[in-house]
């Protein structure tokens, strides 16, 4: 008999079926044993007694949470008073009439559920702890982030390509970089498709590349980690940064629309707040951003080259209050700080075309115009104190025509975590990289 | 004015319509200037004369392939004699009445589009031979099937997942891995995400990734590249490696429909031919082959564990001959030579339920059933003379239930090129590294 899916039980009503999945709980009542049945599709319950099941009944007494079964039952209804409001198929339940195991399971170390598990125990047992509903739906919501993200972009010409991670020098010509040993060589691991996908601009106009990428940073934070999800997209023929700043808001409001359409039922696990998008989302020059910050608070960082988090947190409960946004763009950080690549403002030299999205007072994006001029870019690799000859492939893209552009980089797991309402960026990360680290294996 | 995109421009007759892209030619006749623009959708010709131009005439006359340009002008319809059928612009010209350089090009140091250009030169400028309509087609094909690929997966269940590449030990404990430096601590980067593939069984049932993975191989073929593409899948509940074979068929027949339906234009520029999968695609085990081979051909290699390129040409050929078949699945290689996790034959355990797919006689495809016990996995850990420790994290997944499981692992770039009639798996690759070539970064 062919597998029924769990979730389709309760159209099944009066048939006998055969179900696949892991067991939930055990709870026995005398000899009867009610067992709840997970499968990728949702949970049931299954009514166990020695008298429908015969000898098969020995398998069901040997059974523990997260042993693999195979069912065959009778799907019934249940009982008014029986019905469970909290579950999808809370109106039947399955009456077994066959049991077999198709895999065994220890007795688990501890309930995968336990909110009060510390971070470490819940790492060090992924492949354990990741199997809750709460986690499940989590990670479901993230795989539809990547999927809107590229359904998105493909509705707009945009070309998928995959992404070399190894590269002979560093992306940003910056420190932080983890080496590799390349047959002898030192290679590194790149630190984000940006020269890539400008080069790709030059060959489809619009790109887009989703891809791990590194940042050998030497702290363990709550909003970084070492190997990342980074969401890539970079396009031509703009007028400057604030095509990039529209394409991202219209993606959020696709997002918004496709995360409800397709898991709406997920995102109900988490503190999920759908995210206010105002038809003006507020767009801030820094300078402002930190006059602002003084004239409101006293404290003077206008000179500052970036914003502290406080800072950004500040702003995001700014536009919260003010524009009822969940999201600000700031503009123009400083020319010297960004770099060689970030297109300086015609208006004033000192700051670019570069903006930062903070997410309820979170950075989730880092986007902006490049310079596209062949000659501008190797005056400022040279104005960078680099040396030109070490671009030489990149520049090879500028050299040959390359149209004014821009794009973007958002942060997956940052997006995933502020979505949701999640602290600990490591908790919005499969199996996440730091400091101290690797899974199991580098692991103080 | 809003831009045009150049594959409307036979839908504007007699209308002025503003156009932005690179120049792909330029023919001068006494004063008239005749241009092909190309952009992401297409190419057409533009006449600029100064009569019409102007002031803007005097850019024209500076410009050369590459450069990138904004026009605007009138579409006219060509006379009889003039359409270029070729084009599928062809109906029409623009002449132009405005004319602006957005960026500007170097001389080319060669025609990009030269096919008698070595494979060296072409690399060294990828920024400028992508731009080719040959490699858009080619690495527009290459978007598609792994949009193929994700759109097939998603609509049977399967969720996507990021997987990480820094591991703490390489995956099949083998040789060949890329170390890295991961703050001072000995890391590796994958060469497949076979594990945490198979954890995600325990979580998604049905999960695939799309990635970059790493062999550090030091030979320089035209069959292997350093990084490539893995296109993995991995799905819980299977009957055997049957399963897995059949899943794969019918990907392919969804990808070859999906091929015409979205790049049938591309796939003209290469010497595409349809794939043959007959109703019954052949599939033989290992000792068969090789059995066969010796039969027709008189050279004995029924004891070797694997098949030499020749053989796999050999087969290849015969698929299409017998069956009519561009596939042909060879299964149950010897237990001894493939990694611990493969699960062995019941019926004779000394050959496991693994196969490769071997398309128009180049292996594509590695995939098969899993050992999903966990004792009998840890013992074949012991057995293969590893630690059962070093894979603790692995092991979880087992020790705490997992269903008879398999997948495979689809290598990107070599479907590629088989399906487009490429020799060299480099030309199928965006970026290619090999020993001797991180573009122009490491380049002996």
């Amino acid at each position: 008999m062919m597998r029924t899916l769990i979730k389709d039980s309760i159209n099944r009503v009066g048939a006998e079926i055969v179900i696949n999945g892991f067991v939930q709980t055990r709870r026995n009542l005398g000899k009867i044993i009610f067992l709840d049945i997970r499968d990728r599709s949702g949970l049931v319950q299954v009514v166990c007694a020695p008298s429908e099941l015969g000898e098969d009944y020995d398998a069901v007494k040997e059974v523990r949470p997260e042993f693999v079964v195979e069912i065959k039952g009778m799907v019934n209804k249940r009982n008014e008073k029986n019905i469970n409001s909290a579950l999808a198929t809370g109106t039947v339940e399955i009456l077994a009439k066959g049991f077999k195991i198709l895999a065994k399971a220890e007795p688990l170390p501890l309930d995968p559920a336990d909110e009060k598990m510390g971070l470490d125990v819940y790492l060090d047992l992924l492949p354990l702890t990741l199997r809750t509903e709460k986690n499940r739906a989590l990670f479901k919501i993230q795989a539809e982030i990547i999927n809107a993200f590229r359904s998105f972009l493909i509705s707009y010409d945009f070309v998928e390509f995959p992404c070399p991670k190894i590269v002979g020098a560093s992306t940003e010509g910056g420190a932080n970089v983890f080496k590799v040993d390349y047959f002898g060589q030192p290679a590194f691991l790149a630190q984000s498709p940006q020269f890539y996908k400008q080069i790709m601009v030059g060959v489809f106009e619009r790109v887009f590349t989703i891809g791990n990428v590194y940042r050998a940073e030497e702290h363990a934070t709550t909003r970084h980690i070492n190997e990342y999800t980074s969401l890539d997209l970079e396009f031509g023929f703009i007028k400057d940064h604030l095509d990039v700043i529209n394409l991202e808001i219209e993606f959020l409001r696709f997002l918004k629309g496709f995360l409800v359409e397709r898991v709406s039922s997920e995102l109900k696990f988490w503190n999920y707040q759908e995210m206010k998008i105002p038809k003006e989302v507020p767009i801030m020059k820094l300078r402002e951003a930190q006059e602002l910050i003084k004239k409101e608070t006293g404290v003077d960082h206008t000179a500052e080259p970036d914003l502290e988090p406080g800072e950004e947190q500040w702003l995001g409960e700014y536009a919260l209050r003010q524009y009822d946004s969940d999201f600000i763009f700031i503009t123009h950080y400083p020319t010297a700080k960004r770099p060689m690549y970030t297109y300086p403002d015609e208006a004033d030299q000192e700051f670019t075309k570069s903006f930062d999205l903070l997410f309820r007072g979170i950075e989730v994006t880092t986007g902006g115009q490049r310079i596209n001029d062949y000659n501008q870019l190797v005056a400022n690799i040279k104005k960078w104190g680099l040396q030109p000859e070490n671009f030489k492939f990149y520049l090879e893209a500028f050299k040959y025509g390359m149209p004014p552009e821009g794009g973007l980089a958002i942060g997956l797991e940052r997006l995933t975590a502020r979505l949701l309402g999640i602290d600990n960026i490591k908790r919005a990360t499969l199996f996440p990289r730091d400091l101290n680290r690797i899974d199991l294996q580098i692991n103080h």
